[in-house]
C-alpha cells in the first residue's frame, strides 16, 4: 500500500511539472494525413492525441516515455478521446499504434510506414537540425522502383533506386553506388518515407557536400525470422539476391561506376549484421561498409583486407556509443580509415540513422 | 408491421441461400500485408473479415452488398470479431474500411490506398481476366517519383513517371507519353498501387500488344473542393501546373517525344473532368484524349479541332455505358476517330479503370 501511495505520488509530482511547464504551441504533425488536424506536436516534443471512438471504453496509444506503456487517452463529451505524453519525445521520428478496447489500430490521422512487420503509424517530432532532412527547394533527384528478376527465388523483387538530380541532364556520366539496407521489421520502403534519405542526398548535393552518388534500397529478408530468434539469420539467401541478381542488374540498367572502390554497403540495425557478413563474404565487391546502430568490426575482420577504403560506425547517444568509438579506435590503431558518429539524444530509431547517414555520404567513393 | 416481416423474411431468404451456396475455399487476399491471414476471399467473391478487438462491442465492415451499410461482424470467444459479405463482390479493388465502438480505423490487416482523402483500407476480388494486370514474371519498367518546381504553387511538386523496360536499354530512344489522372478523393499513387498501371504496361508490353510509352502520373489538386461541391472546382490552378510546369519538366527529364501526335492525356472520374477541361483549353498540346467513367465529348467540342487522333469515353457496365455509346456513335458522324469501352460487371471502382487502360493503350500514338 505505501508502494502504490509512492507510485501515484511520483506520477501525481510529474504531471504536475508536466502541466506546469507544457507549451501550449501543438501543431499538426509533419507526418499527418493531408488536412489531418490531429496527432499534434508542440516545440517541446510533446505529442497529442485525438482519436474519435465514440462508444469505446478505452484507448491508448503505443507512444510515452520510454519504457512506460504508453499515453491513455480519456474519452470528452464529443466521442473522442484526447491526450497528451507525458513528457517530450525523443528528436525525429516514431512508430506507433494505438489500442482501442482491446484491438491494435492505427492512427487514422496519420500516415502509415512498414515497421514492424506491418504499416505502422508515425510520427515526426522537430528536430533542431530538420533542415538537413527537409523537403526544401533544391533540385530534386528520383526515387524508382525497380522490379529486378530474381531466379534464386523465384520471382521479381522490388528495390528503390534514387538518382540524384543531375542523372536525367548530363547522360554520359556514371555514378558510385551505396547499397542501403533497412533494419528488422522494414522493408525497402523505410529509408526514402521515414528515413528521408533522398531528401538528404538532396539538400546535401545542393549545399554542395557531397559529390552525387546513387543509392540503392532493397528488401533485405531480415523479417523471415522472429525477432527473438534473429541469430538463427541466415545470409545466403540475401546475399545470393544482392550480389548475383541486384547488383548486375542495377548496373545494367544504370549509368553506374562498377568498380569495388566506387561501391558502398551500408546497414541499420540488423541491416547492419547484414552489411558485415556481406561485405567481408565479398571482399571484391565493395571498398566502403557502414554499420549504423548496427554492430562494429574487428581490426582482425578486416586484417587481409588492405583496400577497405573506409569503416563507418554509428550509434544514437541513447545506445551504446562507448562500443563504436572503442571499436574505431581499435580499426585506426590496426591503419584502417574508421570512423565514428554519435547522434545527440538519439536512441535505436530513425534519427540516428538520419544523422548517419549525413555523415557517411561526404566520406564515401573519395 | 407487415413491410418489416416481409423484409426480416427476404433477409432470411437471402441469408439461406448464401450460406447453402458459398463456398468453403477463402484464402488471403492479394491485398494484404506480408504474413497477414485476413481478410480472405473465395472463389465466388466473397470477403471474409478477421479482426481483434477483445473488448469492443461491435465492428462493422463498410464493404457490403450495393447499397447496405456493410457487414456487421460476430464477436467470438477469443477476443476476435469475424464475418462474411452476405453475398459476392464486384470483381476488382474495392476501398473499405472499419467501424470498431464508432470509431473509423483501417483493417490492421490490408494495404492501405489513398481514395477518400485518405489512407483506407482496400481488397482485392479475383476476376476472371485478372491475368492482364497480375504481377507476373516480364521484363518491367520503372515507376520513378519525380518531384517537380512549380513557382505557381510555391513548392516542388510530386509526379510518377512509369518508363518501359525498353527506357534503360536503348538511350537514344524517346517515347510518346500518356498524361493520366486519378478521380476525386485519390492522388498521384492511385494509379500505380490500387491501378496496377506499371503492371498492365509492362505485361501488354511483354505480348507485344503495344509499343512502349511513358506514363505520367501526378495529383489533379481534385481534393481541393468537397466531394459535394466539385461544380465550384476551378481548373486553371491544375492546368498551369500540367502545362506550364510538369510537361516541361517531364520532356526535359525523360527521353519524350515533344510534338502533340505523341502526347495523350487520360483521367477517371474526375480526373476525366479535369481531362475533358483541359485538352479542350489546349488544343497544341494533346492527341489523343480519353475519360474513363468521367463523362463525355461533344461533337461540338470538337468541331474546330481537326487533328485530335482519337476520343477514348468508357464506363463501368453498372455506371451508365448507354451515355459513352451514344456519345461515341455522335462523335463517329461527325467524323471524328471515337471508340467506346463497357467494362462488364463493375461500377465505379478501379476495376473498370484497369480494363479501361487495357483498352485505350493499343489505341494510343498509332
Amino acid at each position: 500500500m505505501t508502494k502504490l501511495i509512492i507510485l501515484l505520488s511520483g506520477l501525481f509530482i510529474s504531471n504536475m511539472l508536466s502541466a506546469q511547464s507544457l507549451k501550449e504551441d501543438f501543431k499538426p504533425a509533419a507526418t499527418n494525413q493531408p488536412g489531418q488536424l490531429f496527432p499534434q506536436v508542440n516545440s517541446q516534443g510533446y505529442a497529442r492525441f485525438k482519436i474519435h471512438a465514440p462508444k469505446a471504453d478505452s484507448v491508448r496509444v503505443s507512444l510515452g516515455l520510454g519504457g512506460g506503456s504508453g499515453t491513455v487517452l480519456q474519452k470528452q463529451n464529443d466521442g473522442f478521446f484526447t491526450g497528451t505524453t507525458e513528457g517530450p519525445m525523443d528528436e525525429g521520428f516514431h512508430y506507433y499504434n494505438i489500442t482501442v478496447d482491446g484491438g491494435k489500430f492505427n492512427d487514422p490521422g496519420s500516415m502509415n510506414y512498414y515497421g514492424s512487420v506491418r504499416w505502422e503509424s508515425g510520427i515526426e517530432i522537430p528536430a533542431p537540425d530538420e533542415d538537413f532532412y527537409s523537403f526544401k527547394d533544391v533540385p530534386h533527384g528520383q526515387v524508382s522502383q525497380i522490379l529486378f528478376p530474381s531466379p534464386s527465388t523465384n520471382t521479381s523483387r522490388r528495390a528503390f533506386v534514387y538518382t540524384p538530380p543531375s542523372y536525367s541532364k548530363d547522360t554520359n556520366k556514371r555514378y558510385p553506388v551505396l547499397y542501403l539496407q533497412h533494419g528488422w521489421g522494414e522493408d525497402e520502403t523505410a529509408w526514402s518515407n521515414q528515413g528521408k534519405a533522398n531528401l538528404i542526398m538532396d539538400n546535401m548535393i545542393a549545399e554542395g557536400k557531397i559529390k552525387p552518388f546513387i543509392v540503392v534500397m532493397t528488401y533485405g529478408m531480415t523479417n523471415e525470422v522472429k525477432w527473438g530468434r534473429i541469430n538463427e539469420f541466415k545470409i545466403e539467401e540475401f546475399e545470393t539476391v544482392l550480389i548475383k541478381e541486384l547488383i548486375p542488374y542495377v548496373d545494367a540498367n544504370f549509368r553506374t561506376l562498377t568498380d569495388k572502390a566506387n561501391r558502398a554497403m551500408a546497414g541499420l540495425s540488423m541491416g547492419g549484421m547484414e552489411t558485415k557478413m556481406i561485405t567481408l563474404r565479398n571482399p571484391k565487391v565493395f571498398a566502403h561498409y557502414a554499420l549504423l546502430s548496427g554492430g562494429t568490426y574487428a581490426a582482425s575482420d578486416l586484417a587481409h583486407k588492405p583496400d577497405v577504403k573506409l569503416i563507418f560506425l554509428s550509434s544514437g547517444s541513447k545506445e551504446n556509443p562507448d562500443k563504436v568509438k572503442q571499436a574505431v579506435d581499435e580499426l585506426k590503431k590496426a591503419g584502417v580509415y574508421a570512423v565514428s558518429y554519435v547522434s545527440p539524444n538519439t536512441g535505436h530509431e530513425f534519427q540516428t540513422w538520419r544523422r548517419s547517414l549525413r555523415e557517411l555520404a561526404p566520406l564515401l567513393f573519395k
